[in-house]
C-alpha cells in the first residue's frame, strides 16, 4: 500500500475502506507507516471527518490493535460507564459499586485527569494503597470477587489508541468528533462489555462547550457501538458548574462514600441514579426506567453498594478503613473561605475556571507529568440558584501551598456570579439517546 | 514557542505572523520541529491555505534558509525564466541563451522531470559531458563568461524547500498552490535575480490542468515578486499537446540547436519569443513587446546566442562540437512509425499521455531514482490541426527496448485523436499578467 494514496483519498473527500483502515491502525501501531504520514492523515481527518462506517471500522482496528479482555466466563450482563469527563465528576465511584450490587458486572478502566478535568484514577489513588495498576488478570480475579474493578490502561489494551493519541496531542489533531469517538469507544470495547452507558457532559466544564458538539459525540459513539453489535445509551449531562459540592481528589472520595450512604449532594445522586438505571436497562435486568431508578434507590438503603466500594478498595490493596474513618485520607495544611461579595443569588459557578483553580492547588496537573497532591481541594456550600448574603461561605478551600491559595482565590472570585435576581439551576439532565 | 499552537492557529484558519513563520521555517531547517508536526501543518496549510501576506513571508523565509547568490557586481540585469513543466517544454536551453545574448544575465537553476514531464537537467546531461554539479563559485564564473549558465539546485540553495518538499511528496501535500508558489519562488529569489519571468503551463500535460488553476498559480508568483520588491511576469501557456516536435533529451536538445539556427517548430519559436521579450521587458532592455520581439528575432538571425550557448556547453564540461554534429549525442537502436489510422485532422495529441509514453520509454523517471536514456524519444512529424492521410506517419517512435516499444505504441495510439473535421490548435499563449 502506498500510503500518502490513502492519505490524499481522506484529502479528497473519499471514504476509508475498511482494509485500509485496518493497514493504517496495524501498519502504524507495528511501526510501519511514520508519525509524519500518520499525522497528514489525522489532520485530513478533522478537516474532511469520517462516516458512520469509517468510524466503527476504526474503532474496530484500534480495540483489536491489542489484548482485549473476555468476560464470557462470568455470567452477569457486562455494562460499563464512560464520562467525558468533567470538574467534580466522579459518579463512577458510586455507579460502579450500585451497579454491581444490582447484578452487573462493572470492568471500569478509567483514564486520569488533565487540565481542568479530574480523573478517576486520581481519586482512588489518594485511597493509601489503593493499586490502579492492576494486570488483565489481576484486573480479572477482581471483577470476579466484587462484580466490579476499577484500572487504569494497560499497554496491551488498545495500544493504537495510546500511540495516536501522543500523536493528536502535538500535533492540534485532538479536537476531532469521529477521532475522540473511535479513541473512548476502542478502549471501551476492548473490556468485553456488552453494553455502555455514555455521560457525555456538555457547558464550560466539558471537553464539548457546545450542545451540539456533546450531541454530536453522543450521537458517534451510539452509531459505533450499534455497528458493533453493543447496545449503548448516551445520556447528556449538564456540567456548566462543578458535578456536586466537593472538587479534589480526597474530598471527592469522602463525597462518593457519603453518597453511597444515602447523605450525598443532591445533584450528584440524582445523575448517578440516572446512569446507574439506564446501565440496568442496557444489561437488560431492569425493563423501564422507573423500576431501574427504584432499584437504585433501595440498593443504597440496602447498604450494598458501600459494601461491594469497601471490598474493591481491600482488593485492590487500599486501606478499606477510610470508608469509616475519613481522617485516614489525605488532608490540607490550610483552610480558607470564599465568601459571597453580594446578598443575592448563585447564578453561576463557571466550571472551567473552577476546574483550573483547583489544578492550581494541586488537585489536578496541568502536564500529563504533573504531580497531584491528593489533599487539597474545593467543598462549595453554595451552588446555583442558592440564595445567599453578603459574607455568607460559598466555598471551602483546602490547600497546602499559601501561594497557590491565593492564586486560586482570585480565580474563584472570577468563577462565582452572584445575581440580585433569582437564578435557576440547569436541568442536569439533558437528553438521553 | 509550542508549536502544536501554531499548528492549531492555522488549523482554525487564522493566519501566522512573519515571526511564526521565520521560527517555523527555522525550527523546520535546523531538526528543531519534527516531521510529525511539520507534516500536520502542511495539511492544514493545504486545507486552510495562506494569504498573501504568509505566502510572501513562507516563501522569504525559505529563500533564506540557505545561502543565496550574489550577482550585485556583474553590469546585467539578472533575470531568469521558470517553466512549470510540461511534456516537450525545452525553452530554457533557447531563451536563456538568447536574453544573454541581448543583454541579461541569467542564472538558470533548473529541475529534473519526473512522471510525464521531462526536466531541464536531464536534457543538458544528454551532451557527453556537460555537468550540471557546478559549486555555486564555478556557476559564478560561468556566468561571467557566458552571461548565463544552466545548473541544478545545490544542497546550500533554499534546504528548507528541500526537506519540506520530500515530506510534502509522502504526505499527500503537495497540491497546494501557495506551498507550490513558496516553494518556485524561494529557490528562484535565492538566484540573486532582479526580474523572472514566469512561464505556468495549463492542460493535459501540464502539472496544472484546469486554466484556473494555473492562473491562481501565477498570480500567487506575481504577488510575490512584488512582495519581494522583484520585477515577475507571468504568462501562461498550453500544455495540451507536447510543444515543439521533440519529446525526449538528446532529442529535444537538437530541436533546441535547430531553432537557436532559426530551423526550429514553429510553437517552440512562437513560445521562446514570448517568453524572452517578456524577459527583455521584465530586465528593462526593452519598453514594448513590439520591440523586445523584433530583439529576440534578429538576435536569433545573428548566430549570437547558438554561440553563447556553445560555449556554455565547453564552460560546463560538455562536448560543444554536438552544436554542428547531432551524431555526437547519445541514439537509440530502434526506430518506428505510429501512423494515422484514419484520413482526417489531427485534433488531438494528448500531452499527459505523450508524456508517460515516453517516461515508459525510458526518456523519463517514474520514480526519483529512476535512470534516464537519453538516446529515446519521440518526434512528432504532425501536430494537432494537421490535415492526414490514413497510413501516414503521425510520429517517429526512437528505442532501444522493443517491450517498453510496444507499450509506447499502445499509449500513443490511444493519445492521437483523428478527426474527419479540421481540427484547430488552441492559442499557445493563453494569457499574460
Amino acid at each position: 500500500m502506498d500510503f500518502s494514496e490513502l492519505i490524499r483519498k481522506k484529502r479528497d473527500g473519499l471514504p476509508l475502506s475498511r482494509n485500509e483502515i485496518v493497514e493504517f491502525i496495524g501498519g502504524y501501531t507495528r511501526g510501519e507507516i511514520p508519525d509524519y504520514q500518520c499525522s497528514a492523515l489525522l489532520m485530513a481527518i478533522f478537516f474532511r471527518g469520517l462516516n458512520r462506517e469509517e468510524t466503527a471500522d476504526l474503532t474496530e482496528a484500534m480495540m483489536r490493535s491489542g489484548e482485549t479482555l473476555d468476560l464470557a466466563d462470568f455470567p452477569q450482563p457486562k455494562v460499563d460507564k464512560h464520562s467525558t469527563g468533567g470538574v467534580g465528576d466522579k459518579t463512577s465511584l458510586v455507579i460502579a459499586p450500585v451497579a454491581a450490587a444490582g447484578g452487573l458486572m462493572v470492568p471500569m478502566i478509567s483514564g486520569r485527569g488533565l487540565g481542568h478535568t479530574g480523573g478517576t484514577l486520581d481519586k482512588l489513588e489518594s485511597i493509601p494503597g489503593f493499586n490502579t495498576h492492576l494486570s488483565l488478570a489481576e484486573f480479572r480475579r477482581v471483577l470476579g470477587a466484587c462484580g466490579m474493578g476499577l484500572i487504569g490502561q494497560t499497554d496491551d489494551l488498545a495500544p493504537a489508541d495510546r500511540k495516536l493519541y501522543s500523536l493528536r496531542d502535538v500535533t492540534a489533531t485532538v479536537e476531532s468528533i469521529p477521532l475522540i469517538s473511535a479513541s473512548i469507544m476502542s478502549k471501551k470495547l476492548a473490556e468485553g462489555i456488552d453494553g455502555l452507558v455514555l455521560d457525555v457532559k456538555t457547558g464550560s466544564g466539558a471537553f464539548m462547550k457546545k450542545l451540539e458538539d456533546s450531541r454530536e459525540l453522543a450521537r458517534r459513539m451510539v452509531e459505533i457501538g450499534m455497528a458493533c453489535g453493543k447496545r449503548v445509551t448516551a445520556v447528556i449531562t449538564e456540567m456548566s458548574q462543578p458535578l456536586g459540592n466537593a472538587v479534589g481528589n480526597a474530598l471527592e472520595v469522602i463525597e462518593c462514600i457519603e453518597t453511597l450512604k444515602g447523605r450525598g449532594p443532591r445533584d450528584l445522586a440524582e445523575i448517578s441514579c440516572e446512569l446507574t438505571a439506564q446501565m440496568f436497562l442496557v444489561g437488560g435486568t431492569e425493563k423501564s426506567m422507573e423500576a431501574a431508578r427504584a432499584k437504585y434507590t433501595s440498593l443504597i438503603a440496602s447498604g450494598k453498594p458501600l459494601e461491594i466500594f469497601t471490598r474493591v478498595i481491600a482488593e485492590q490493596g487500599g486501606d478499606p478503613k477510610v470508608v469509616e474513618d475519613y481522617s485516614r485520607l489525605p488532608s490540607a495544611k490550610h483552610e480558607d473561605s470564599i465568601v459571597a461579595p453580594d446578598d443575592g443569588w448563585v447564578a453561576g459557578l463557571e466550571a472551567f475556571t473552577v476546574g483550573r483553580a483547583s489544578m492550581v492547588l494541586g488537585a489536578g496537573r496541568e502536564r500529563l507529568d504533573s504531580v497531584i497532591d491528593p489533599g487539597v481541594g474545593l467543598v462549595f456550600e453554595k451552588k446555583v440558584g442558592d440564595p445567599v448574603s453578603a459574607g455568607e461561605r460559598i466555598c471551602l478551600v483546602y490547600a497546602n501551598d499559601t501561594a497557590r491559595l491565593e492564586r486560586t482565590r482570585d480565580m474563584l472570585r472570577g468563577a462565582i456570579a452572584i445575581s440580585p435576581e433569582p437564578a435557576v439551576a440547569p436541568a442536569l439532565i439533558q437528553e438521553t439517546l
